[in-house]
């Protein structure tokens, strides 16, 4: 098994997952896989790129409609259960080929095996983060803060239905930050030590 | 207000906080309250030390059993209640006097309207607080994975009956470490240098 350090990145929607994940890459040296999952997904299993963004860090919806789905796409799996699958293959993949961050979609959990791992753990209060997306989405407070509350819940439901875990508790992490405490830089700061002691 | 850092640490039984408290009191030159909030609570309140070290980080117990024994002494609210709002003004008195570290307690939820705060969790994997317990307790290991299961269900319970916060959940909190990856040492040195940069 590779002892490559694979740094996986949960985190709440607007606290900063995707700059800590980039400027600690830089940092590193190595690569971080957010939206490029959907490109490396899309590669490797024929699902369109626009399907995964839509369907990725999902649970299949309910029980009859997975059901129709199924059997309107072929296989007989829900697609959502099958894209799933393809994109545990590729960050499986990933963490043998090379040292890297893995931004959400379960990777903790499907990793769980991995020798090197370091499970982090991103949030911030929600006045933090609807100013976050107020700004990088340009919404107003009301619509960032919807937005917030449905990204958080379907991660929390997709979570719990692929795992036994509870999205956000911090025993399932090995370090978790509040970002609005120790801002991007600072966060990525502490991160860099804790990889770079691993990194060894 | 004061400016005091005070940084509380709340933990999962057997993780270690007792001993990662007290090695970073020694290294930013501040004292940790732990078994000593019971001696000050005591001294304050006229509640004995065995009292209050059986009853401080637990809800009352039933309703009518707390009735009962609210009368039974002399006050109108249950006796842990009194235990909590006891301790609640000694720590909230040690924030105001001095920069210390706070080991449980609910001071994080108690002190959450202090300026200079730094809110820790400490957790392990079950396995390796089981370890802990069985060395520094002399237990085997199944009595030690019995208290530790009935200690943090009793944490769990004590929190969420005087917050409205969920005990673990990382975003309850601004640092939450794993010390069986970071070990005692590694922890100490992560916080150390999270709270040099607050004591600026």
């Amino acid at each position: 098994m590779s002892d490559n350090l694979v740094i996986t990145i949960g985190r709440e929607h607007g606290s900063g997952g995707r700059y800590v994940g980039e400027k600690l890459a830089e940092k590193l040296g190595i690569k971080c896989y957010n939206s490029e999952l959907v490109t490396e997904t899309a590669l490797k299993s024929g699902f369109s790129e626009n399907f995964i963004a839509d369907n990725e860090e999902k649970k299949p919806e309910s029980l009859l409609f997975s059901i129709a789905m199924a059997y309107s796409v072929s296989g007989s799996q829900p697609v959502t259960m099958r894209l799933f699958n393809e994109q545990t293959k590729v960050i499986k993949e990933l963490a043998q080929r090379e040292s890297c961050i893995i931004i959400g979609r379960a990777a903790d959990y499907i990793l769980r095996e991995h020798k090197n791992l370091l499970r982090v753990f991103l949030c911030a209060p929600l006045e933090d983060r609807i100013s976050r997306i107020c700004k990088t989405d340009k919404l107003s407070p009301n619509e960032a803060e919807k937005i917030i509350r449905k990204k958080d819940k379907q991660r929390a439901a997709f979570i719990s239905f692929y795992s036994d875990r509870k999205w956000g508790l911090a025993s399932n992490y090995d370090l978790c930050i509040n970002t609005a405490l120790f801002g991007i830089d600072g966060s990525v700061e502490l991160l860099e030590k804790c990889a770079q002691s691993k990194m060894k």
